[in-house]
Order: structure tokens, then sequence, then C-alpha cells
């Protein structure tokens, strides 16, 4: 049996042993070579392929209901339900989205994106279940990282009350997003290394061999694990407390085994948890070797493990090899990260201030009350996340941080389209949900050195700030001199037809518009508003002195972004309203490369020009 | 020793044993005396009036930091911290705060108001220590059901890892605002029910006879706990497996007990947490007796307990009973609150329906998460939660709900000024926070009639839907006949000087600002701007087209709010900018009586009148 002849996990309940073994290397070999195309998430996805195929073979998918926490290993889940086929536009404008999407398919039960969600959504869909009387499973799959984030233990807490079926799988490969950190992840390595596991291994080493293409080599690396292998008893008290039955740990990669569990425990009238152990990355030894690496990928070439297009170090990176330097002298600085210290570019860093870097695991919401305490403390604490990860500590940011006017720096990186991860991964609402939080001062660099001006800035700045980034920069032809806050920038000469409001990394887009205005007669004047808030009320005065029609350009949602602000600010001030306001309309933005969704959305060089010439002439 | 000569703690460090007892009583005594005048959190104040005595006998404020989580219990701190004689002004404007405040006194540590911070903040605290070298003992207490919220969770786990001093409290008084509720929850209870608090309880009983003025009626309230108590172990894996050194059941009404634990495990190298048992209400008899009744309460008569002023239902229970009553068809309707099933209304709809109505808890998070996996799961979940709490779940509503554009109604009580609870407590941010969200559809009543309208047409509705409202709404001269989706509604006669742009409880304002005007020749037109996302553009059309200006009124911050909405929406229809757009400005708003606040912030009838007034003559 081959992948290609799976057109729905009904086809794989018929499978032999030996056929199953050869279906998951294929399965294998397909995520390998879409992923090195395409990017994506690698190494968890190769981990959860036996994984999946055992679920797919109990469980009677679309009636009973799988919800893969965060995503990152629903590839072998796509694959068996009807999108093999589809698979090679993973992550692609319109083709396969890398996380699970219900408007994609019927056997995607719940979306994620963001972690630690899974067993909320399955818990209100197992209640739903009761409550209409219906009889099908339920089953979270949930990996040890997710359970670092608080809102599992919430739902933990209320889930072990239930008195009806509810499967919770914890995929359990020993690593977050980076390593795993705090208390929870011991207490799970305590179990990973039981005896339970000491008698899986040899199995699993057999079973690895057999994968095809990649086996050999991965033997060798496996050997590693046996290091960290001790003689310790199983400690399940965790789940138990919280009124789960407990099973484990089972060898996550041994499909028969994986099977009778699930099949024995399906149809039990409590929740129960299977502690499943896999390995991250399994069968693709980079991956093995250096999992964190290999977590989430840009397209790579599959012999080296060589990128297939090499970007120079990301706009984070620059920013934290900067507070590094300041660091040295400035004894005051410390930096919060969540689960992402290599990712938001605090590797070095933390290498060179060991006790002053504090990865809390995936933990927004305590990542941000703690530097709110630190800054109370007397540090000046940065706190580095993703900008659509920190929308988990929109109130921790109000309460603890801008109530109290506490001097934390937020480096939101990722801010803008991200690209190919999609809806749940794109920072388009940073601006919109800090602006409105009395004391905050929201700022977006369009260059590294601007990055820097800034962070030396923010710390004199006597309150709570936020620095939104993207991956990358553009190169503008305008110098960069300085930042001044609350002062916007010239970033070409005064003209008068148009001026064009725009900041980071859209404002690449905006200069190659205005030269193709030029072409059409119309000369404009780009400015750098790099302070989003407060906006510059004397350049706003300015330009309407001057009669400078404004037009704003945002890769923001419009509902309470920049333009919305600089409206409003207009309409309290008495100047003429922005003629044109240029972003993000009311939709959540897809998967896709950002030249494409910026294309789509009318934000490239073409679509901003176009509606800007459209304004103007009105 | 009186409590009126204690202006810093260290006077309480020289009371002998029987002095303190007085202490005790002379805070329960001015405690019941304010919170009967002022109202306030009584029951988990006078609960915590021992541990606080032994805390500040044992550590030295302000130098070593006692984090209080949410703050329901930090009067007696206040007391004891320089704010006696200001006491009597606790919770008016310019008066004491019922939280913590930092900007109050060098006392409060840290601000809280909103649960489950504490931990983080104080781990945060004892890290700078750390950092800075310095020597201070840090100490979070919180209670019992504060921890139901994940990120305490969060922190635990990391503050597991610390290998300084750093302490924990656990005030166990056995409940949380409503009953507590989840697995935790148990497990406290078998702890509270152990061996240890067998021995305690008999002192207790003992010390309690002797609070002056309501002791005698106490004992006998008090005989009730014995019925609770049964003989069992403590099970104390959950602390010691998150990496804590555990301690406990404490008598937390046991001056001299507590002092001595406090005292032998301040400067112990590494985490602790010492579980006190605390009676919530300890000292009144009524608030023992129904503490739930006395959680946060408005100002009454002490002897009867019966409130000094009575106010109607509010219109959340106007609302929960009017989904009770649907619910009898509507099957599908289920019900999720978040430690506030009776504060939202919804007691009557779980007596009824027990089976439908799921009180998570403090966890906001799970609770939206929750819902929607309900939604997609076919059934119609209404969430109550107050508009402020709702904000520890923005990312929740936007990755599990809005995206997926599922069915979920969320109702967010206790919309605009809070009052007397301040800067915590406003829902200022629900219009900004929400609006941004693609999908979401954001309502507000003007009346109760108005409420159901919106609940049914929700209830038909096929995605998001956010109805806020106050604790109560005024009666409108005119009126109400139905609601339509998206189209605003005329209050008032049609009139050309002016349309004000308001919804819910302030249209009372706007419309006696209406009369005040008319005495100074303005006619005014005032619109129920009931649908706040989408905008109803062609009533902006409309008003433009009859060339009447428009002035927006929102009891809500400026930033981001409604007026900015309708500003951003008159650039891009090319129509004329709102002439005013009146609201909070960006700054966070203190405690007092809603009155007064809108009064200072110019929100009151003659505040709006004349803002209109100098826009329409401008």
């Amino acid at each position: 049996m081959r992948l290609s002849n799976i057109q729905s996990p009904s086809a794989v309940k018929a499978l032999s042993e030996q056929e199953l073994e050869k279906l998951a290397g294929e399965i294998r070999e397909e995520i390998i070579r879409t992923v090195s195309e395409n990017g994506g998430h690698l190494a968890s996805n190769l981990g959860a392929v036996e994984l999946t195929i055992a679920l797919h073979r109990v469980f009677d998918c679309p009636a009973d209901k799988i919800v893969f926490d965060v995503g990152h290993q629903c590839y072998p889940h796509k694959l068996l339900t009807g999108r093999g086929e589809a698979f090679s536009t993973l992550r692609q404008l319109d083709g396969v989205c890398g996380f699970p999407r219900r408007e994609e398919s019927e056997y995607d039960a719940f979306n994620t994106g963001h972690a630690s969600t899974a067993i909320s959504a399955a818990l209100g869909m197992a209640r739903a279940r009761d409550m209409r009387g219906e009889k099908h499973s339920v089953v979270a799959v949930v990996g040890d990282g997710a359970l670092t984030g608080g809102m599992c233990y919430e739902a933990l807490n209320d889930a072990g009350n239930l008195k009806t079926p509810f499967m919770l799988v914890l995929n359990d490969n020993g690593m977050s997003i980076s390593r795993n950190v705090g208390a929870l992840s011991k207490q799970l390595t305590r179990l990973r290394i039981s005896r339970g596991w000491l008698g899986v291994k040899k199995n699993l080493a057999e079973a690895l061999r057999k994968v095809p293409g990649v086996g050999e080599r991965l033997h060798d690396a496996f050997q590693k694990v046996k290091n960290g292998i001790r003689n310790a008893f199983i400690r399940d008290k965790f789940f138990t407390s919280l009124g789960f039955q407990y099973f484990g740990p089972i060898d996550g990669h041994d499909i028969i085994g994986l099977e009778k569990v699930f099949r024995s425990l399906k149809n039990v009238d409590h929740p129960v948890v299977i502690h499943v152990v896999t390995k991250k990355g399994c069968g693709f030894d980079q991956a093995e070797e250096a999992p964190e690496k290999y977590h989430g990928v840009a397209p790579f070439y599959i012999e080296t493990g060589r990128s297939r297009s090499e970007s120079g170090p990301s706009v984070g990176t620059v920013g934290g090899n900067y507070i590094t330097e300041l660091a040295e002298t400035r004894k005051d600085i410390c930096v919060v990260t969540a689960a992402m210290t290599e990712s938001t570019g605090f590797g070095p860093f933390h290498k060179r201030f060991p006790d002053r870097l504090f990865d809390v695991g995936i933990a927004e919401e305590h990542a941000v009350t703690l530097a709110a305490g630190m800054a109370a403390g007397g540090m000046r604490p940065f706190v580095a996340i993703y900008e659509t990860f920190l929308q988990r500590a929109f109130d921790q940011i109000t309460v603890d941080v801008c109530l109290q006017k506490l001097p934390v720096c937020f480096l939101m990186d990722r801010a803008g389209i991200g690209g190919e991860d999609g809806a749940t991964h794109h920072g388009l609402m940073g601006v919109s949900m800090l602006r409105a939080i009395p004391n905050m001062v929201v700022l977006a660099p369009r260059s590294e050195g601007e990055l820097k001006d800034m962070i030396s800035w923010a710390l004199g700045h006597d309150g709570p700030c936020a620095i939104r980034y993207p991956r990358s920069l553009p190169k503008l032809g305008w110098t960069y001199k300085f930042f001044h806050f609350g002062t916007w920038e010239s970033v070409s000469e005064l003209h008068r037809d148009v001026a064009i409001l725009a900041s980071s990394a859209i404002l690449g887009e905006c200069e190659e518009a205005l030269a193709l205005l030029k072409e059409e007669g119309i000369e404009g004047y780009l400015i750098n508003a790099s302070t989003l808030q407060p906006l510059d009320t004397n350049c706003l005065r300015y330009l309407a002195k001057k009669k400078i029609p404004v037009v704003t350009v945002e890769e923001h949602f419009l509902s309470g972004g920049f333009g919305s602000a600089v409206a409003a600010c207009c309409a309290k001030m008495k100047l003429p309203a922005p003629i044109a306001m240029i972003g993000i309309p009311d939709e959540f933005v897809p998967h896709g490369s950002r030249k494409l969704l910026l294309q789509r959305y009318g934000l490239d060089a073409e679509g901003i020009a176009a509606q800007v010439k459209k304004a103007v002439k009105q």
C-alpha cells in the first residue's frame, strides 16, 4: 500500500504491520521532501508519524475528533486525510496550510497555531458531545512543550471533573521549541527515563533502522539517547491528582503497541492521559541531532541540510546582539523569552549572561508579569516575543506593566505579514492592541540602525515601550540618520502631491510606489512614522499647513491601526483627513509568501501606487 | 496598643500576644465599619487579619516585599502601613484604593486587581533582588481561588527552579469568588481536612470567641465547619513536584504560630509554600455564613446585613434570566463562566440547567477556548465574563473563536466605568480590543429590552459576537422599539444642529446634555449606536447628506474606541469628520463613584453639553 493510495483514514485501517511500516517511511519521505522545498515544521512532524497512523487506525474521523495542539505535528494527519496530492503546495498561497484548518478539511477538528489550546478545545467538544447525546471520541494530542502554557493547566484542572470519555495524548519528545524549562519538564524527563522506556528503546532502534533512506544514519544518532537513560521510577502523580487516569510511557514509534493502548482506552468513561514518548526529528538524522534547528525551517538541501537561500541575520538577532553589548556596562539589563530564545536573537545574550536571561517556556502571560516584577525590583527587562504570541499577554501588559508605568521594553519580533505560517502567525494586531493602553509607547524601526537607537532610547525611558519589527528590513534609498522619539523622519525629498506615512518594512514597498507614481506625474513625499504611539502631531500639522494630502500605509489590520489613529487625530485637530488609508482589510490573512500576500492585499509597490494615484486624483 | 497608634508596621513588632489579639479585633471592627459604609471586599479581608499581622511582625517592609494576589485581602495590610487614618476614604475618589497601589504607598510592592499574578510578580522581584545582589525577602500571598488561573501554574513551574529564598503563602479559605472548581480545589480540600487541621480548629474557635463585638455569634457559625472535617492525610505532592518545599496546613488565625513558621522559613534558600488555612468572613457572622454574598459588597447595615441602597437586578441578571428562558426550547444553549456565575446573573440558569453551565474558575483563557470547542461541537455557548477580565483571553478570542468564525456570544458585563474598584476593574478597552479582530461583531444595548433582542439576534448569527453592558442602564425618554443589527436607532426627534452618537449607559448623560443644550439654543439629535462593529455607514452618510455635524460620546478610552472608528470610517467614505469625539483620555481611571468619575472626565451631562457646545460653535 503506497501513501498515494490513502485517500482517507479508513484505508489505513486495513493495512498489515509490514505495510504500516512502509507507509510510515513514505510519510517521512514525503514530509522531508516537501519541507525541504517549501519550508515548514520538520522535527515535530517526523516524530509524530507512527502516533498519527495509530490514531487513525483506532479512531473514525471525522466523526471522532482529534485536536492537534499548536499543529506542529499535523502533517502526517494531513497526508492520511485526503491531502496527499495537494501536499506539495504546503504553506503556499491557496495551498495546504501548515496548521489544522477546519475550512480546509472536515478531518481538521479545530484550528490551532498558538500553543496550549487543544485540551480546552477538545474538552469543549467532549462536553458538546455529551450535551447533544452523541457518542464519538475526542482526543487532544499535546506536545510536552505546550504543557508549559498555563491554559493547559486550567483545562486539565477542569477536564479532571469529566465523567465521560476524554483522551489526552501527551506527545513527549523531550523538548519544546527550544529546550524545555521548568519543573514539569524535569518531571516528564523522569517519566521518560523510567523502566518502561528502557524496555521500549530497543524496539524503537530496530524500527527506526527500517525507515527507508534515512534509517541507517539515524541509528547511530539514536545511540546518543542512551546517555540520558537512567533507572528511575515513574512519577505519575501529577496527572492523577488532577483527576486523570495515567498510562505510560508508551513507545511513540510502535504503531501496533500504540494501537492496543488507544483501543483499550477509547471507551473508558473518564479522562485518561496516555504518555507517549517520541523522538523529534525521527528518521532524518540532521533533524534528530539538532531538532531545535529543524523545528521550523526554510527550504533546504536534503543532503547537507544547508538552506536553499542564504538569508542574513534577522533584525531580532541584530537587536539581541546590541542588547548583549549594552549589558556589559548596563548591569540592570535582563531578558525574558518564551521558548524562543534563539529565534528572537537572544542566543548570544544567553551565552554571555546566563543568569540574566529567563526563558519561561510557552508562558507569555507569566513572561510579562515576571518582567513587570523585575522592573518593579529595579531592573530594565526586555521581553522578546513574536508579535502574534504577545497577544496572549494583553491583560498583563495592561494591568501589570502599563498601569504601574513600569519600564519594560517589549521586542515584538515578526511584526507584519509572517508569510507561510499563515493566519495564526502574522503580526497584524500589535498596534491596535497596544495603542489603546494608556502609558504605552509603540515604535517601529525602518532599519537596524534605528532599532539600536530605539533600544538605547527605551533604556532611558521611564515607562513601558514596545518595538515592533519584522524578520528583515529593506534598505531604503534615504540614509538613516537618527531616531528622535515622537518625531517622524523624512525618507525622501519633500514633494507636495502627497505624503505617504508608513513605518518599518512596508516603507520599502512605499519607496518603490513613489518611483512608479513619479512616472505618472505624481511626486510623493515619504515619511517614516517610526513612533506609532504617540503620533507626531507637529508633522500632521505641518503637512496640513503645506496642504500636502496624507496617505497612510501599514502592514496591519486597518481596524484600530495606524491609519485609524491618524484619522482620529486629524479629526481631533481639525486637520484634513487622510485621503486614503491603506492596509489589511478586516479579514484574516492566509498563509503564503509575504510577496504574494502583499500583492493580494494591494500592499506591494504597484498596489500602493494604484491606490495613492486614485486617492490623489479624486 | 490601639490600631490608631500603628503608623508603620514596625509598631506591630513590639506588641504582646494579648495586644495582638486586641489589634486583630480592632482591625476587624475598622474593616467592617468602613466596608459597611463604603462597600468593598469584606469576607476575604476579614479572613486575612491574623495572617497579615504575622507577616508584618516577621518581615521588614518596605525593604521586604509582600505581593497580595488580586488584592482582595489587602485591607489589614493597608491599616498596618500608615493608611489607618485615611481608611474611611476607602474606594472613594482620591481616597484609599481598595487594591494595592505602588503610587499610594511604598508598602504596596505591586499593583494587583486581576487574579493570579502575584507569583509571577514576586518571582520577578526575587530575581531582580538576586541580580542586584540584594538580600531582602519576597513573599507572594495567594488565595486558593486565584490558583485556578493558569498563570499561577506558569509561575510555579518557573519559580521551582529558584535557588534563593522565595516564599509563597497560600491563603486557603476554601473558596474563590463563587465556589471553587476543579481538581486542584478538591486536592486543597483534602489538605484542609487533614490531621493538622484537626489539631488547629480548637485553638481557632477559642481565638475567634475573643473577637470583640462579633465573637460570640461567630462561635456558633464556626461549628458548621466540623461537618466537613474528616480524617485524611496531607497530599502535598503537587507543590513538591513543582520544586517547592511544602509546609502546612497552618492555622491562619494563630498569629504566634504563623509568626514562628514565617520566621523559621524566611531565609531558606529555595522556594517554600506555606499553606495557611483561614476562614473567609472570619469575625462577622453574616459574612461567614454567606461569604460569597459578602465577597464584594455595596454599603450595608451592620446589624442586619441589608444593603443601604436597594438596587434592582443587574442588567446581567436580566440577560441571564432571558437566556434561561430561551434554553428551555433551545437545547443548544450552554453557558461558560469564570468564577462569577452569580455576579454575571447566571445563578438561575445554573440551578435550572446544572449540566449546561460550566464555571471553570478564574481561568478566562480556558473559558473562551472551551466555548470555542463547544461551538465547534454544535452548541451555542454564551461566555459571561466582566469586560475587564475578558482582556485575559484576547488571543483566544482572536485565534480560537474569530479565526474559525465560531458562534460564541460574549456577554461582557460591567462595561464602562466600574466605579469604586478602580483602574483594574473599569471596562474601558472592550471596543478597541474586539473591533480589531476580523469576523467579530460588537453590540451594546441601551435597555434590557434591547439586550434581550441582541441575545436573540446572536443566536441566529453564524459567527462570533460580543455584547457589552454595564451593571445598570438608565431609562431614556424615547421608548425602545426593536434592535436591528447594523442600523442605529433614533432616540430623540431629528434635529439639525448636531447628532450625538453614543451607546449603552452613557446615552442617559447624553439625553440630559441635549436638554441643557436646548436651553442654549442648540437642538441635538441623539442616536443609539448600538452596533459598534460594524458601524452603520448608511446613518453616517445620511447625517453627512443632511449636513448634521457628528459628535461621538463613549464611556471608553478614546484611543482605538468608537469615536476613532467613526473618524476612520468618515475619512474612508470622504464624509466630514466628527466635530468632537468625547470619551476617556489616554490615562488610567482611578477608583471613585461613576458619577464623580464621569464628572471628572467631562462625561456627565454638563461636561458633554459643554464640549458639544464648544464644538458646534467652532
